[in-house]
């Protein structure tokens, strides 16, 4: 039951708890596969990745992530094709990302090999946990931590770098109405939106509440300054049709750059669709949406893959957005979709095999 | 061992651990006493208070708190006086704090009757784990983390509140030089600097390194929009002497409310002390220094109560801060340890006996 790999120790489950799941009613996030991967920073090192049987672990009750929000993460997806192969989509962008993350929380860099390698065995010990099909997925979350015991307001000397994994169907089911902020800000300038850090969801959350009381499911977020340019949804960079040309603010030290919005960035210019990368007014939105010119929104990243929104409110008017033809949202999904399930080429090199 | 109290369930420590303390070498916020407190929201309700033997808990590599960073926390301390008596300060604000800082990361509020049975029993089961004299006491941190299991972006459905208490010397043993803030920043308008939220401080720990790696203890944050204005040091509220005027940055959406703000403040008045509370301008800070009217900056905060700044810098530039006689700081230092260890009058009824 116990092997060593080149880089990581292994210790597999004894019996698998796949049989338990049902695969057909997954809420998301709440079922985590067989095995998931930890790995400990102390005395100025990472020491030797550890993969074993999902479970608790034991935590100090002063441990600085309870106490300061010390932490950072990832998601990320594995997606299983017709032959039973299984591909990550574009995964050195989350790696860079997350140490890109961790610099910006003072938390150590996770080496390159340690992350391949962790995600290979746990993929491949959990393959079953990957199932084929549109819209089916295994949602991977790496993640750090703050593990030293103590209160002092200063940044740990140890951490815990961790991947749990978790099938996954389509994260949201249907199109999303959103509400624009125009009190509440989601990052300030020279703080951590651009990064993965915990901290900046939890803060979300209330705002949120708020929106959903009125009927929205997502804030579209504003800059924290004036509330005048649009910037980015929760967990979704997010994009504007006018008329036949997309828009999407650029990304800056606010905003996180996503994976997802980069790609589609890439497939519009593949496609010969114009793409204006640059401050996105509200006013400039509202404008076209009333002369019949904003033809869609949508939010891309990897838990939703592409998000239609069918409204929006903005000092207290709901703006619908229209029906069209041949909708960019549909399409971008589908190409997409058919890179990460291995349907098309891959022009860009995007996929990334586990094997 | 097991006894109920009215409000809470006690189950005390079969042997203290306090002979193995040495109270004279005490590291900030490392050694735990024999008691805390936890407290379950779950099913929508609060559970009864559990008070146990501190230690260790286990919890799932999925829980919220180290995902999302929704997490709260407050800081107060516990005094003796010269008749073994203990004292809090200013409790109720603490209290009333918390759950401000709750409600906007959509936690929910905790009862006052909870809060204050359980710092009374643990208060008095630890009785010997506060010790008098000068800088000594029982720092004090509450806090809540989201505990559901599930990565999925959404505010928790349960929470764990918690106490733990920790013997402390004084925080700050030496006065600090601190740098002004002109590119990171500490919250952003509409966000949660208000809030004691975690996320708050992991977030400051990377540029405070960058300050330390310059000779500076600590940053003093500027507005997130134009870094024109001082706002606050990671831990303490800054107060300014101006010949012989204090002068304060006002509490905001992106400052927190401090207790010993309010507190030197009161003490300001009631000492004849002219108090400006108002924006404070770097510019203006910056020509006082230039021509000799800066007398002091100090902070104020539970940790440190009153911790004398000797100088800044700003673009590049450092300002030494005269010495000069009666210094501010040390008089609402020794003002409030009078007051915070029963030596003097309690005018404004800010102790709070533990009996
Ligand atoms: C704040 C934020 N914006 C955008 C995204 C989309 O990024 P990606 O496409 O890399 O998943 C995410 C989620 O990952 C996010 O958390
Ligand atoms: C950001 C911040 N500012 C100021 C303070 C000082 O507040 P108080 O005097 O209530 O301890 C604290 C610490 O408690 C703090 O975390």
């Amino acid at each position: 039951m116990e092997r060593k790999a080149a880089l990581l120790d292994i210790k597999k489950v004894s019996q698998s708890r796949i049989h338990e799941v049902d695969f057909n009613n997954l809420p998301f996030g709440k079922v985590y596969s067989d095995h998931m991967m930890y790995c400990d920073f102390v005395d100025g090192e990472w020491q030797r990745p550890q993969v074993v049987p999902y479970g608790p672990m034991q935590f100090d009750p002063s441990t600085k992530v309870f106490h300061y929000g010390q932490a950072v993460f990832e998601g990320m997806k594995a997606f299983k094709d017709d032959n039973d192969q299984v591909w990550l989509f574009r995964p050195e962008r989350n790696f860079e990302r997350i140490n890109k993350s961790s610099k910006r929380l003072a938390i150590p860099e996770f080496p390159k090999d340690y992350f391949f390698e962790s995600l290979k065995a746990l993929i491949t010990l959990d393959h079953d946990w990957v199932k084929k099909g549109q819209g089916n997925s295994l949602y991977i979350r790496p993640f750090v931590i703050a593990t030293e015991k103590g209160v002092a307001a200063a940044p740990s000397t140890s951490y815990r770098f961790m991947i749990i994994t978790c099938p996954a169907q389509a994260y949201y089911n249907k199109a999303v109405k959103v509400l624009f902020s125009e009190k509440y800000s989601r990052a300030a300038s020279g703080g951590v939106g651009f990064a993965k850090a915990a901290g900046n969801y939890g803060a979300q959350f209330y705002p949120t509440n708020l929106a959903k009381e009125k009927g929205y499911e997502q804030v579209i977020w504003t800059d924290a300054d004036k509330h005048e340019y649009l910037e980015e949804a929760g967990t979704m960079n997010i994009f504007f049709r006018i008329n036949d040309k997309l828009v999407t603010a650029p990304t800056n030290e606010r905003i996180l750059k996503g994976v997802t919005r980069a790609s589609v960035i890439q497939l519009a210019k593949d496609n010969g669709i114009e793409v204006e990368v640059g401050p996105v007014k509200v006013k400039r939105i509202v404008e076209a949406a009333e002369k019949g010119e904003l033809k869609e929104i949508f939010g891309a990243g990897t838990a939703a893959t592409i998000a239609q929104v069918t409204g929006f409110e903005y000092q207290n008017k709901y703006h619908d957005l229209p029906e069209v033809e041949n909708p960019y949202n549909v399409f971008f999904k589908s190409k997409l979709q058919d890179i990460q399930y291995n349907r098309t080429e891959d022009p860009h090199g995007w996929r990334y095999a586990i094997d």
